[in-house]
C-alpha cells in the first residue's frame, strides 16, 4: 500500500519534473483540472497507446471510435443522466462549503468500520473538525451545461458529456452497418469527459475534467455473465502486466443494493492509493449494463437498435459489458507504484540516495537519454548526432549539464530505461556505455549495434 | 483543385465506410460536431502521431504539453478573448437565420473579385437567393460558457477554450523551470477546442467542437521574422511530405489591415477544397504573435514571464511564432486529395471501375488486410493466425466475405497499402501473395519473410 507521504512526494516530483502542473496555475488554478507537462503528456499518451493496443488493435473483435463531447441533449435525457445524474449535497453551517453527503458517510464508514449512528450529525466538519452542523441534502446535477447558438435559451442548452460511453451507444447502429462486426464485439472510445464534481481532490484522482478509456462489449443476452467475468479478469491483469504490484490491486464487488440504475453487476478494479480516510481508490469499473442503454436509446430516438442474428434467425437487443477506466487515475497508480528509493554508488566510492521510477519501459516518458561525458565539442558532436538519430525511433533526452552521476539520478527519477554515455574512449572504439535503470548495470555497446541493442530491449514501446 | 462532387463523394464514403458520422445522428445530430468511426479514429490518430513526431519527438527544441479545456476565467480576460472574440452577426429578414457578416462579404469577394459596392445590401440571402435584407450587425461571443460548482452564478462562470494556445502561454514558466529548454524552443499542444460558430458547415471543416494541433515557438525579439519564415516553409512542406499535391496548396498572406489584434504577420496554409463560393480553405495559420500573449498574461497574473539570457546577460519577453493547425481540416484535405478513381482488371479479363484512397501509407487507417482466398477451414486457419500475428505490429483487417476482387476494391477504397492473400498454394509453398494498393502489383512472399517485407515498406507507420 502506498501512503500519504509517497503520494505527496510523487505530486511534488510531478510538478518539479514537468509531469503535471495545476491547471492555469499562474492564475491560481481551477482546483478541478490539471495540465500535463512535457514528461506527463508522453506518459499519458503511452498509457493510452497501451490501452488502445490491448483493447482494440491487437484484437479481432474490438474497433474504436472517437465521439463528440457535445451530443444532442436528448442523448442525456434518454440515458437517464438529466434525471438521475445528481448527487445529494449538504452544506456545512460552519464554513458554508458544500459536500457530497454520500462521500462524507463513506469516509466515516471507512475510518470507523461502521456507518455513523446518527447520520450526518456524527460527522465533523472536514475542514475545521468542529462537530457537524449540516443543511438538509439537496439534489445537485453533475452535468456541466453549455449553450450553442446565439442566445442562452432552452433551445441552445446542451451538456458536456459526463462519460464517453453514450457516444458509443448512439453510434452502435452506424458501426454495425459500416464495419463487418457482429456480437460478441466491442467498441472503444478514449476522450475527455466533464463532471461537476463538488469535491474534486486527491491530485489527478478526482477532477472535473478528466480523460476516460471506455469500451462497450456487445453480447448475446445469456452470454453476458461469462463475458463480464472475462473482462473483469482481463482488466485486472492489464494493470499487473504493465507493472503494478498485484498486492496493491483488488477487485471490489458493488453490493446489489448500491448498483447504478443500469447495472446488473459491477466490479471495480481498485488500487491501494492510501488516501486519508480511504485506502482503496477506483481505477475502473467493469459493469454489466444489460440492454439498458440500447433499449432507452431505441425508445428515445425511434431507431431500431436490435441485432438480427442470421445464423440463429432471431432478433435481440445485445447486452453490454463495460470496462470503463480513468486515465488520470491509471497514471497516478502507475506513478505511485513505480516510485522507489534506493542507493546508487557515487564517484567517491560511497553511495548516494537515489529516487527511481520503475515504470514499465512501455510507459516511460523518455526511453533513452544520451549523455556526453563532458562538454568537449568532439564528445558533444558525436552525442548530438546519436541523439538525433535515435529521436526518429523513440522519445530521447539529451542532457549535458552537471556531473554524470547527477544526470543518471535525473533520468532515474523520471524512469528512463537506458542512459547512453559517450566518453573519450567512444572516439577511439566507436562504442558507448549503456546503463540500465533498475539494475544500474553498464554494458559497452558498439555504435553500429546500438539501435538493435535498444530495439530488442524496448519491444512494444 | 477538388470540386463539390468530389467532396460529396468523400463525405458519403466517410459515412458508408465508418470514417465519420454526424454527431449523435440517431437523435438528428447537433449540426456542429462529427463522430469518428472505426476507420476515422485510426486515420485521425495517425495524423496526430505524424504531427507530434514531426513537431515534437523528432526535434531537440520542442516539447509537448496537454492542457485543460477549462482554465481559470481570468486566462480569457487577459488573452483578450472575453472582449475581442466576438463576431459581427447579421440576421436575414427573409429566413431569420444569423450569419457572420464578414463571411458573407468574403464569399462575395471570392465570387465577384471585388467587395460588394453597397455592402450587405448587395448580398442575397444564401438560402433563398432573395435580394438581401439584413439587420444591423450585432456582436456575438464565440466563447462557450459553462458553470463550475453548485450554482450557475458569476463565481462559477467559466469558458471552454476556443484555442489550445493559451494553455501553453500560461504554462510557459512551468515548462521553463521544469525542463531544460531555452529560447529558441517550442511547446506543442494537441486537443479539443470549442467555438460557438454561428455557421458551422462544410463537413468537418468548420465545427463547434474541433481538435487543434498548435505549437508556440519562443524566440528572441529580432529573430522572430526569420523564425516565422522558417515555420511557414516547414508547415507547408509537412502537407506535401504526407502526400498532398503541391498544386492544391498555397500560402495566403493576411493583409496588414486585417491582422488579428496580437499578430505582426500571419500566413495561412490553404488547400483547394473547392467549396461553393470559395475555392481555398485554411488548413492552418502561421502567426507571429510577438510578445503579446506573454505580456498580457504577465500583467494579468502578476507573474514574471520574461526570460533571462545568461550568455548575453539580458532579460526579454520572448516573441512567439505559432503554427496552429486544425486536425479535422487536415484529415479532410488528406482524404479529398487522396481520392482517385481508376480501373482495375477483373476476373473476366475486363476492367472494373475502382475507387482508391492514395493516402500516404503512414496515414492509412488499415495497413494490412489478410484475405483467405476461400472460406475453406484450412485457409481460414492459416489466414487467421497470420492476421493475429500481424495485429501486434499494425492495424490489420481480416476479411472473408465476397469474391477476392470485391475484397480488393473494399481495401482500395479505404487506402489499405497491402493485401495479403492466403490461397491453396500457401499450404504447400508456405508463401502468400502481397498486392500493393496503387500499382496493384502482386508479389509472392514466403511467410517466413512477410514481417520483414512489410516492415521495410511500412517504415514510419
Amino acid at each position: 500500500m502506498a501512503n500519504k507521504s509517497v503520494i505527496e512526494t510523487v505530486v511534488n516530483l510531478c510538478k518539479r519534473r514537468g509531469l503535471v502542473y495545476p491547471g492555469g496555475e499562474i492564475y491560481g488554478g481551477t482546483r478541478s483540472s490539471w495540465d500535463y507537462g512535457p514528461l506527463g503528456v508522453e506518459l499519458k499518451e503511452n498509457i493510452k497507446r497501451q490501452w488502445w493496443r490491448h483493447m482494440v488493435t491487437s484484437r479481432p473483435d474490438v474497433v474504436g471510435v472517437d465521439t463528440s463531447v457535445i451530443l444532442p441533449r436528448q442523448v442525456w435525457v434518454s440515458s437517464g443522466h438529466v434525471e438521475v445524474f445528481t448527487d445529494p449535497l449538504v452544506e456545512s453551517l460552519h464554513t458554508h462549503k458544500r459536500y457530497r453527503a454520500d462521500h462524507l458517510i463513506e469516509a466515516y464508514e471507512e475510518k470507523h468500520g461502521h456507518p455513523p449512528a446518527n447520520g450526518l450529525a456524527d460527522i465533523p466538519d472536514p475542514e475545521t473538525g468542529q462537530p457537524g452542523k449540516w443543511t438538509e441534502p439537496k439534489a445537485f446535477s453533475g452535468l456541466l451545461k453549455t449553450f450553442l447558438g446565439p442566445v442562452d435559451d432552452e433551445e441552445g442548452l446542451h451538456y458536456l458529456r459526463p462519460e464517453t460511453a453514450q457516444g458509443i451507444f448512439v453510434n452502435f447502429k452506424n458501426v454495425l452497418t459500416s464495419s463487418r462486426m457482429k456480437p460478441p464485439f466491442g467498441i472503444a472510445n478514449i476522450g475527455k469527459s466533464f463532471r461537476n464534481e463538488i469535491t474534486p481532490g486527491n491530485f489527478i484522482f478526482r477532477t472535473r475534467e478528466f480523460e476516460q478509456m471506455e469500451m462497450e462489449f456487445f453480447v448475446k443476452p445469456g452470454e453476458d455473465e461469462q463475458w463480464h467475468q472475462y473482462w473483469i479478469d482481463n482488466r485486472l491483469q492489464w494493470y499487473i502486466d504493465l507493472g503494478i504490484k498485484p498486492e496493491n490491486l483488488r477487485l471490489y464487488e458493488h453490493p446489489k443494493e448500491k448498483l447504478s440504475h443500469y447495472s446488473k453487476r459491477t466490479v471495480d478494479v481498485e488500487y491501494a492509493f492510501g488516501f486519508t480516510g480511504s485506502t482503496w481508490g477506483e481505477l475502473e469499473g467493469v459493469a454489466n449494463r444489460t440492454d439498458y442503454d440500447l433499449r432507452v436509446h431505441a425508445e428515445g430516438s425511434g431507431e431500431d437498435l436490435s441485432y438480427f442474428d442470421q445464423t440463429e434467425n432471431e432478433r435481440w437487443i445485445p447486452y453490454v459489458i463495460e470496462p470503463a477506466a480513468g486515465l488520470g487515475r491509471a497514471m497516478m497508480a502507475f506513478l505511485v507504484d513505480a516510485y522507489h528509493e534506493d542507493e546508487a554508488p557515487n564517484a567517491k566510492g560511497g553511495v548516494d540516495k537515489r529516487v527511481v521510477l520503475k515504470l514499465d519501459y512501455r510507459l516511460s516518458p523518455v526511453k533513452v537519454a544520451v549523455l556526453p561525458l563532458s562538454k568537449k565539442p568532439e564528445l558533444m558532436d558525436v552525442a548530438q548526432n546519436l541523439a538525433n538519430e535515435l529521436r526518429g525511433l523513440w522519445n530521447v533526452d539529451y542532457d549535458i549539464s552537471g556531473a554524470i552521476g547527477r544526470r543518471y539520478r535525473r533520468q532515474d527519477e523520471i524512469g528512463t530505461p537506458f542512459c547512453v554515455t559517450v566518453d573519450f574512449d567512444s572516439l577511439e572504439d566507436k562504442a558507448v556505455t549503456v546503463r540500465e535503470r533498475d539494475t544500474m548495470a553498464q554494458e559497452r555497446v558498439p555504435l553500429s549495434e546500438l539501435n538493435t541493442y535498444l530495439a530488442q530491449r524496448l519491444i512494444g514501446c
